[in-house]
This record gives structure tokens, C-alpha cells and sequence, in this order.
């Protein structure tokens, strides 16, 4: 369990719109919303390098819109839907249920 | 007509989010949405000075939130939250309808 990442019990909308506000998290989450399945950090689509890509997860984990846990080497990321539904109602759905680039 | 500014026609989520994401601009939002009236530039309760409030009230404006309209020399606020209830349903609700700082 050490090398899970700490997640918060607590939500501060400022945090979270500060998350969503960037295009490329705002693509993983709507990703992982698709998908409807944990998704692992390698297998987003998404236009940015590997080491970009860990600091937007950081900034999603950190305002407490995904959960990340290791399988093996590979680090999964599950999206807080039921956490932020209750916290934000309605701000996911008015987000990210929509096309891409609209 | 002159000395009323343009407003944008269609929305932008991303422009949209950009305006929404300051505290200011959502404070403003909310006063306005929570009097149901237009209000004017110097009525807000908001914690800037007046040309900072200025460059709030053209990001909103420009980003399709409110419209602007002379009264004398009074530059008047409206919340156009039919337009944005249109364009990104449940957005202003799940942003603006809670207890500010929440």
C-alpha cells in the first residue's frame, strides 16, 4: 500500500474547476467516463509527453477527481464519479457529456 | 448603440471555463444570479479595484456570460442564464447554486 498515492476525502470546488479548466485533463476524465473501466496511464489518448501527462494525473488526483492504484508496474486510474456527483451534482455531466471540442 | 459592446453569439466550453474558473468572475456570477436583476459595475461586493473589476467584466462579457448596457453612465450587468442553461445544461447550477467558499 506505500506506493499508493494519497487521495483526498474532501472536495474544494475551486480545486476541482482548477483540474477541469485544462483541455487535456478535461480529455482524460471524459475518457474515462467513456469507458466506463479503470484505465491505465500509458493507454490515454492524449497529446502530451509521458511526463506531462503524470503531472496532469497528479492535478486530477490531487482535487480528488480520479483514484490511482498500481497493478503490477502499471499505475490505473479510476475516475471519482459517485465522490464528485455528490459533492458537485450535476458539474461532471455538464462537462464532459459532451463532444469532444465543443 | 455605439457604446454597447459585442457579445458573442455562440459559446465556447473552454473560454467559457476560463471565466468561470476565477472566484471573482464566480462571485460576480452568483450576485447576479442570486438577485434575479441586472446590477451595475460598481454595485458588486467583490474584493478588487475598479479597473481590475473592469478586465472581470470583459472576460465574462466576452466569454457569452453577461450582457452589458448603458444606463446614463451607469454600464448595467445581465446574467444570460438562459443562453448558458442552453449551450452547457446543469453548468451554472452546479457552479453557482451553493454557499460561496463551499
Amino acid at each position: 500500500m506505500a506506493r499508493t498515492p494519497p487521495h483526498p476525502d474532501t472536495f474544494d470546488l475551486q480545486q476541482v474547476l482548477e483540474a477541469l479548466v485544462d483541455p487535456v485533463r478535461r480529455s482524460i476524465v471524459t475518457q474515462l467516463d467513456a469507458s466506463g473501466q479503470d484505465i491505465k496511464c500509458g493507454a490515454f489518448d492524449i497529446p502530451v509527453s509521458k511526463s506531462t501527462a503524470t503531472h496532469h494525473f497528479n492535478v486530477l488526483r490531487e482535487a480528488g477527481l480520479i483514484r490511482q492504484y498500481y497493478v503490477g508496474t502499471s499505475r490505473m486510474n479510476t475516475l471519482r464519479r459517485a465522490d464528485l456527483d455528490d459533492a458537485f451534482p450535476g458539474l461532471l455531466d455538464a462537462l464532459i457529456t459532451r463532444p469532444a471540442g465543443h
